[in-house]
């Protein structure tokens, strides 16, 4: 076992925070020394202060670690958050500051001028942003959960035929919504045709993704075309599913949109890190799928599945998308990011100022 | 009271069935004598067949009727038919042959050149096509459960703006599916991107209920916009759902569009039909609703639910629309287009040739 | 219309207090006239404070009505609670120290020495236990949601066979929680065997509910038979389920319980109490029958609905009962109480001291 | 990789025989030759035979294989069968006189009297039953999906302290009905009180389980205590719970009971099967554990969770109970039953008659 890098996760006890607990358990590079909370969870140890809400237990290496207050310094040498939107802007921001890389699930700096909105396999490229900083505190952010299936299945149609406008229509899984979240009185038997700031978030997140970086890295110029998102929560678990229709740039038959989604790979698949899936994008051929229960932990819930691709009579085409919201749209979202930074030399130990 | 039309019920132990039957239930106009199934029913009394899946139970006047084969004669004087697709074709023809108005909710003659696809605050009018022959055997049909509540929301709009493109993204209840319908294994804890044929209904139906009648009845010109239907089976007991992007022919304020849909009234509600809710449309102004389990029996599950009406990025406009999918969708679709029938002169005692 | 009772609802903007405003609209002898909160709602109106979680709208009268603290003086003859446990035992006494009759649906008085737990088809006699307290203040409670339809149910057993031991395993709906209550993420594909304290309460409600008033009304002696009970969350919005093993006194064929439950009246049937249901209890001899979704509006909600009847091989007997537990189970208890206290002269203008 | 044995599985294309398939990929002894069903799928692939309902995809070793007719011969030395009940009866004894070793799930064999009812952690010994005929066909069957988790539960509970009587309430999941299985219509927001012949099952399976081997192995003579089960359908995926009440045969403190059930060890432990949990019972200390999303996969879907262990007051104890039910209660409990078989010898190349 070589080097490892020392983790620290911000909003441990939440329901991201347990899935980067679970992620990261065994994971060759990358461990967790120190939990932080924000809340009365302070001054306990993990085990006490959280309540499991995954299969399994609580990783026995984790539960007698005290949970500490989020601000530096913190006994590691970068930072995931999965912090609430409200704490996470100053908290990381702080972080940075004293030189912590922070790799942020949370949306408070997503379309910060000098933060990379990264999926590892769309937009490698926009860590240029950061290039001059290795070795001093930064930010690197993952895009919402719904919006990087979007952008990941997005990308290869873009690169192949051009991408003119996209209306999306989303069913998003409750634990989205992390605990205690949504209400059951409020989703059992029902559909909700809201989730605050969902659909601004997705059009403005996937024009920044898709976008591309200008001047020497100093920035990134969104993508132009009109994007379109309407949100819905459904009474399902675990699994965000997207109706996606797209205007292409160029006439395309149904099966040329079949084979750029199967044979897409970027650079994770090529460097091989440890949580890449090999196919970023699956096709399943059904008329039915993809559905969220039989489909969401494909590749070990890293991929996203394709389905039902067919001609448009609005926009050109049209297809479904499904991924795991909790993991390729959250912790694993933030942890492919964190090898991606080692990989490209982006972590090494951190200097303190 | 005055004089009553005797109605038979054909698929009468269905999901369908069973509402027209518990609708009809102390009806000043309507009154069921006959009930038909197409299945190991026949020979035994309704009350013996029907396994009655409605809150309540079976209306008792009803529990002793005989269950008869599909197929005239029939003690009645009008048929309601809630057959299966398969079965409904030559059987509802039969019927119209033998001299009996058929009011169908199924699927089969709704695209016929001499059939109207009525719903009476759109489209009354087209009854022009049936003009020739009160007292004589004619079909008459309502649309698909998801297309009634599109095509009823989109009439204001056509109106008073033009509609040029429309696409539509649908979540759509389990009782739409009939008994036993959607396996539960298929359902729970998921969303199904699939509901067979239903997509091309959508978009073939919508457009004949929006054309005009040409030719003093002889045909309906079909509306000619872009119409594009995304389909899901949802986890919801009843109530569909549909989010719908819409292109106007002229620019219009959210607050127009909001306006449209509140003041539209059809002939229903001028002639005061039994079955008419007062307001076709109702808008909800929290940015939550409509819900399935909230708003589904808003004008007693006749009134379409509309909210969350703003401008689109790819369409010029956005809402979502949501009505009970076996009352307005099918059985009280098919007792207003009943109601109609009988206010405007075409249901008087039958000539059985 | 005669004389009207002025009515206060402390907790107006909760579960159970949204239930209360909404089954007393248009009630002709109760009418509300103010509504209490204990959270941010005060001062802000009815229709502000609320967030409506009932099919429907607030009954506009009720809109514009400011909310009040609870505490008295109130605008109001009588008050029904439904407020939180941890503040319902202060604020109710305060209210009867004040001269108010108070109705309570909380749990905090309900095993006090003076405070009838009270179902009105049980054990109305109990109320000799406030026979000195006309026109002063006083506490009436209401079961807990599963107790009620467990003593209604036990009730004409008791009384015709004589009861010695019960054992009752619930399945309980969502709604039982209050708002927000239980989270989606614990509840969603899911059964949770733990309700805090229903064992307990249970347990202890039902011994007091069919026990013997004692020494003039001065205490209740509580029934002595085993009691016991396990308690499960399900996934179902609206009807608990109770699986209920009975030891009866002396033999019986099933036949003879299904007939002591069938012909079970109670005061309130005596007396044409506006709330009564015509049976308290309901016997469906289907095999799968009671079911939430299917039987939880028996009887406006009022009736508790029995099935399964048979013998066991543990306990003598076993049956199945449901009931609404939002209905029966809390407001329409609360109402079902305060009628009988009016038709039995408890409730005159009040002597506010 | 040494001998392997060829397996044949009789009701491949169903709930249980997906299961079963899913399971034996990998599996280093059994290795699957030959799939049969009912139905309309012979003449077919796998593959095309098969709607694979669970999550991921068929083995691809098996997606080509010829779906065969449920009858002898088929190319395997041994079959597993999980045909549906009114099948099974005679195909598995057809298999049986034709030599071949017949492991099944069904229910049709489960009583007769030179018929193992076999749950390898309990009650390894009655294979004495069929002693005499290694080499030659026989069948041994797996309990009911329900018993299974009930009789494991009791088993150290005999050992330890007696049990002199057991009032079982089960809520069961919709994959225990196979697919199509539930209506989504009769679980959605809904309990369903009734599963066909189950408590039967349950009562009768669970005494012959915990009985005696008898004059040799001649026969199994059933424990006599008193055995009650009500059985409730809940909106579950998979996993089923049980309330369980007990009468001990002597006193004894719940820890007394927590420590019988973690200690608790068969003979799959000692031999270390393939397919054995390390623990056959896990206790979760949690007051509201075990719960079905949580605990159903722990020991990879073979452990039972046990969980809210108390003293009760009708029955001595009692506890809640839960496991997978198509994993421990039915693919895998036939697995083990065959790992049983082989490490116990008496499974050898069959001698076809």
């Amino acid at each position: 076992m070589a080097a490892q890098l020392r983790v620290g996760i911000l909003g441990a006890t939440g329901t991201v925070g347990q899935r980067l607990v679970a992620m990261l358990e065994g994971h060759p590079q990358l461990v967790v020394t120190a939990v932080a909370a924000s809340d009365r969870s302070q001054g306990k140890t993990y085990g006490e202060a959280c309540v499991w809400r995954l299969p399994g237990d609580i990783p026995s290496a984790l539960r007698a670690l005290q949970v500490r207050s989020p601000e530096p310094p913190l006994d590691c040498d970068i930072v995931l958050s999965s912090l609430p939107a409200d704490m996470a802007g100053p908290v990381e921001a702080q972080f940075a500051a004293a030189g912590y890389p922070v790799i942020s699930n949370s949306s408070s700096h997503r379309m910060d001028d000098d933060v990379p909105l990264l999926i590892p396999e769309v937009n490698a490229g926009h860590l240029a942003m950061i290039a001059g900083r290795p070795g001093r505190g930064f930010i690197v952010t993952n895009p919402n959960c719904s919006t990087i299936m979007i952008a990941l299945a997005l990308a290869p149609l873009q690169a192949r035929f051009g991408v003119e406008a996209v209306a999306v229509t989303t069913m998003q899984a409750i634990s989205g919504a992390g605990y205690p979240g949504v209400a059951s009185l409020d989703i059992t038997d029902n559909v909700v045709p809201y989730i605050a700031s969902e659909e601004e978030k997705i059009e403005r997140e996937t024009l920044k993704i898709l976008g591309r970086v200008e001047g020497g890295g100093a920035r990134v110029r969104p993508a132009e075309f009109p994007m379109s998102a309407q949100c819905h929560r459904v009474p399902v678990v675990d699994g965000h599913m997207a109706a996606i229709r797209v205007q292409l740039g160029r006439k395309a038959e149904p099966g040329e949109l079949r084979e750029a989604f199967t044979s897409f790979r970027g650079v994770p698949q090529e460097l091989g890190l440890q949580t890449a899936p090999l196919c970023p994008i699956l096709v399943r051929d059904e008329p039915d799928r993809p559905q969220p229960r039989l489909d969401r932990d494909a590749g070990g819930g890293m991929s996203v599945t394709v389905g039902r691709i067919a001609r448009d009579r609005v926009l050109s085409h049209r297809f479904v998308a499904l991924s795991h919201n909790t993991i390729r749209g959250a912790a694993g979202a933030a942890i492919l990011n964190a090898e991606l930074l080692l990989a490209e030399g982006y972590l090494r130990l951190r200097n303190v100022q």
